[in-house]
């Protein structure tokens, strides 16, 4: 059988190590800035190895991680992957019990935690059912932690073991890597990377369409580390021998541009909310973004308007699109050649085209491909060499989410003739009236697009005749009578969707109830209006679950 | 076992076809140009792999092929590979008896034959010892080929078929294509590229320091689709979504430059001769370059000056390194960050940067790595995803080649303080004095470089003392005294390396003996030197088998 070396993570390591021997890495922290080089950084990652080598952790065990952007995260990216164990990234910003949850399903072996989320993993394995832990780490002083025992402080834990160590070979089906999606409804599902995903994911989003990263680039994650590593830039970039930048725990606006500016980034990433914290920044503050050649946006939509804003400054926006299941990188909204005319920012605020290696299917109700002509639409199904086909120990979710290896995202998009793909909603929200789906997010953009209205959701309720009819609900604005305010929003609704996307019913209430994250609570809105006749437009302030 | 979809080469051509449907694919011949969109391309993709499909090509199946480049050839590379069957690309220009064992060995169930190659391989399969072949297809006119049975016309083959075709799901591990190399000794041997392997390839060129190729580019691959895919251009282009123009049978100068300035072409790779070529041919004609961005030099080394004319034509040299074993990119020499000095054309003659995903060492005698100092050198071995780690159905040299997954490339090189590898020799001609080693080509070159000299070898002959000593073979200009110029060489030698690499003696001959490709047969002048005190300075014209 005709075969070559396994695709693991460790080449990418060696090629930064020996290519690019003085490129620097640099980490903010409470104290400053830490800095070093990829030599210094190959020798403390093979001391971490040994390090949990000497704690017992062997192939197959899982090492979580609580923690923010910094040099020594890092460190647990290529030690634990590279030594057989699987780096177990949780997010910090989830309930309390989701953490548990978490730790409990993945049985995690050794925790390291930022000492600024020390309270935070303390309460969680309080309530944990199982007790896998043998070690806790501090990235930071322990003397605070008394409960959490054994802990050791991260530096001295490194500096108490052998320098030296000796790779492993390691076959490309190892699992590396997990990630836990907090998805749309249920307790949190866990995702697993190998080796062969990771490695097909660097690659693919080093290629000229995905968000290549050479030795010319700094690199600048704002996106957690723990948010699917950090959407892998992490490693692309050791691929590509680039400098990296670590903003360190919860950077704000001023402090990233001073990072931007004094150490000369290239490429910055992050979610929207933080562009506009630097855009609002630079209203009262000059910032130099001379240097800065490219932003990747992802995690929601990235509006035109700041899309705009950038090209004013000479960054080229890369849009993207992921999900966690995806290790997340599915499309980047490039300007393909011949594009670049007037519609090009309304082009690249489209979700984007897919990175090559990457195949999806827009798929209907009865699962036929609907056309690519930017109208209609339909749920979008992927599968590639990164893209998961299972949930980790979750066959009902494994059953419910992946049909002949491709994932169905939940997300329902259109395809525009060239290819570009745009996410109009979640399938669980999407009105299906009639045989035909109905879009919940253009409407209720179109029903905050005007003045009387402060904030508006649309919701599909049943219905014997249509299956389901939409039903809007409105906050209004203190001042707009309802009556007046109804039959203006039926009129302009009428003028830009079809008749049968008007909704039956405008519902006014004080506010739209929202979830931890801060997303439209539909099923409490659905839930409400099917039991009630008269609905009730108060609702209670107790804490509303994930959808 | 956690996991995701096989690398297969398919979804690079659905994404062509799919985000790509009117970009051109442009196919010289004898009778002008032909054009056609991806979309084309897919359909006739399809339909020849029913042709194939009713021909009785099954999963396993090798097809062979004998052609220049042009779209029919192209059309191969994804219909045989993507049903699941092996695409055997074949030399033309080998010897006949070569071609027959190439045959033979690989045991061809189809073979694709352009019109003007119809008698060598009518020649071949004479004298092959199997016959497995079922069905010959030319790319032209069948009438002149009666020996060769059954035959068929390419484009009446695929219109006599089905247009629709389901492809099959392919493991990853299932061959895609196969190459012989025609190696150093013996007859030549088999590599076999899984779809893994031709994806990993595919991946690691379209990173920023490979050979990156997008919708932008106009890709011109002048290396013949016979040696190891063209490279991968074709794969890479096509995920890549690129323009691609196929240059025909055996296109001169003139036709080249007609290619680049109509088509607009980006991007253009071959071998230095073909550039050479096109330098002369511009000192009498003009040919607009503008278009022009990249140029891949491989197969040998770039010259200085020829990068440098490039550079004054605005044209970025990428010189590439690689093997048949390595399907083939292994380094390119891109300039790195901070070496954008006096010194870049030299660092750019060098074979180049690893991509990332490769690993190599560089080993003494005795199994150490070598120091990285530009100086002391060793043998490169190499390993990675796309590297094979065996010979097909040859265990003997693949006992040879291999060891623990590493390739033993046979090369001798350097590696400078910066990771830039350099050839200095082939392990066979390398002189072994001492414990330490010479490198003939260096000692060539320097020899060549005198005005009093034509043409000469060094080679190394055993000597009892010193395991091997070097002797120089020297093609005098006639009016030289050989005396005088043997005196000058030593002292020119003197100045240049150590002492004991000074030959121990410069024999002169009319003519260094030549292999079939051209190259120096130093094994005969070493057999000859070692079986006569009186060295023969004439030797036979006979033909000289490759090394």
């Amino acid at each position: 059988m005709p075969g070559a070396t396994d695709q693991t993570l460790r080449p990418f390591l060696w090629r930064a190590e020996r290519l690019y021997p003085e490129t620097e890495l640099v980490s903010r922290g409470h104290d400053g800035l830490t800095r070093y080089t990829y030599t210094e950084y190959a020798d403390r990652v093979k001391q971490l190895a040994s390090a949990l080598r000497a704690t017992g952790v062997t192939a197959g065990d899982r090492v979580a991680t609580l923690c923010w952007n910094h040099h020594r995260h890092f460190e647990l990216y290529f030690a634990v992957t590279s030594m057989g164990a699987q780096l177990h990234t949780i997010n910090p910003l989830l309930p309390t019990d989701h953490i548990s949850h978490i730790i409990d399903d993945a049985g995690d072996r050794v925790v390291f935690v930022d000492p600024s989320l020390l309270e935070t993993v303390t309460e969680a394995v309080q309530t944990t059912e199982t007790d896998t832990i043998t070690q806790f780490v501090t990235m930071g002083d322990a003397s605070n932690a008394s409960s959490l025992d054994p802990i050791e402080e991260y530096d001295s834990y490194l500096d108490a073991h052998d320098p030296a160590f000796e790779w492993p070979a390691l076959a490309e089906s190892t699992p590396a890597g997990m990630c836990y999606t907090s998805g749309t409804t249920g307790k949190p599902k866990g995702v697993e990377y190998t080796h062969q995903m990771l490695w097909s994911h660097t690659m693919t989003t080093q290629s000229p369409q995905g968000i290549p990263i050479d030795d010319t680039d700094v690199v600048l994650p704002v996106v957690p580390m723990f948010h699917v590593n950090a959407w892998g830039m992490p490693f692309s970039a050791t691929a590509g021998g680039a400098k990296q930048v670590f903003p360190g725990p919860a950077p704000e606006p001023a402090e990233l541009a001073s990072l931007i500016e004094n150490e000369a980034v290239t490429i910055a990433a992050g979610v929207p909310t933080v562009w506009l914290g630097l855009q609002e920044y630079m209203t009262h503050t000059a910032v130099d973004l001379s240097a800065l050649e490219r932003v990747v946006i992802g995690g929601s939509a990235a509006p035109e308007s700041m899309i705009d804003w950038f090209d004013g400054h000479g960054v080229e926006v890369l849009h993207a699109w992921g999900m966690t299941e995806m290790a997340p990188i599915g499309t980047v909204s490039h300007t393909k050649a011949g594009l670049e005319d007037a519609n090009a920012t309304a082009k690249r605020a489209k979700q984007g085209l897919a990175v090559p290696g990457l195949e999806f299917r827009v798929v209907d109700d009865t699962g036929e491909e609907v056309p690519w002509d930017g109208e209609q639409f339909g749920e979008l199904w992927v599968r590639g060499p990164w893209v998961t086909t299972e949930y980790f120990a979750n066959e009902r979710a494994t059953a419910d989410t992946f049909e002949d290896g491709w994932l169905k995202t939940g997300d329902v998009v259109t395809v525009d003739e060239d290819g570009y793909l745009e996410i109009v909603d979640r399938i669980k929200d999407v009105i299906k009236s009639g045989g035909e789906w109905i879009s919940s997010v253009e409407l209720e953009n179109a029903i905050m697009g005007h003045d009387g209205v402060e904030e508006a959701t649309v919701v599909g309720v049943a219905d014997d005749r249509w299956q389901e009819r939409p039903i809007a609900f409105v906050v209004a604005v203190a001042s707009t009578p309802h009556d007046e305010l109804t039959a203006e929003l039926e009129a302009s609704l009428k003028e830009q969707f079809p008749k049968w996307w008007v909704p039956d019913a405008f519902e006014y209430i004080d506010a739209v109830p929202k979830t931890a994250t801060g997303k439209f609570a539909k099923r409490v809105l659905r839930a409400e209006y099917d039991s009630t006749d008269a609905f009730d437009a108060s609702h209670s302030e107790e804490a509303i679950p994930e959808e």
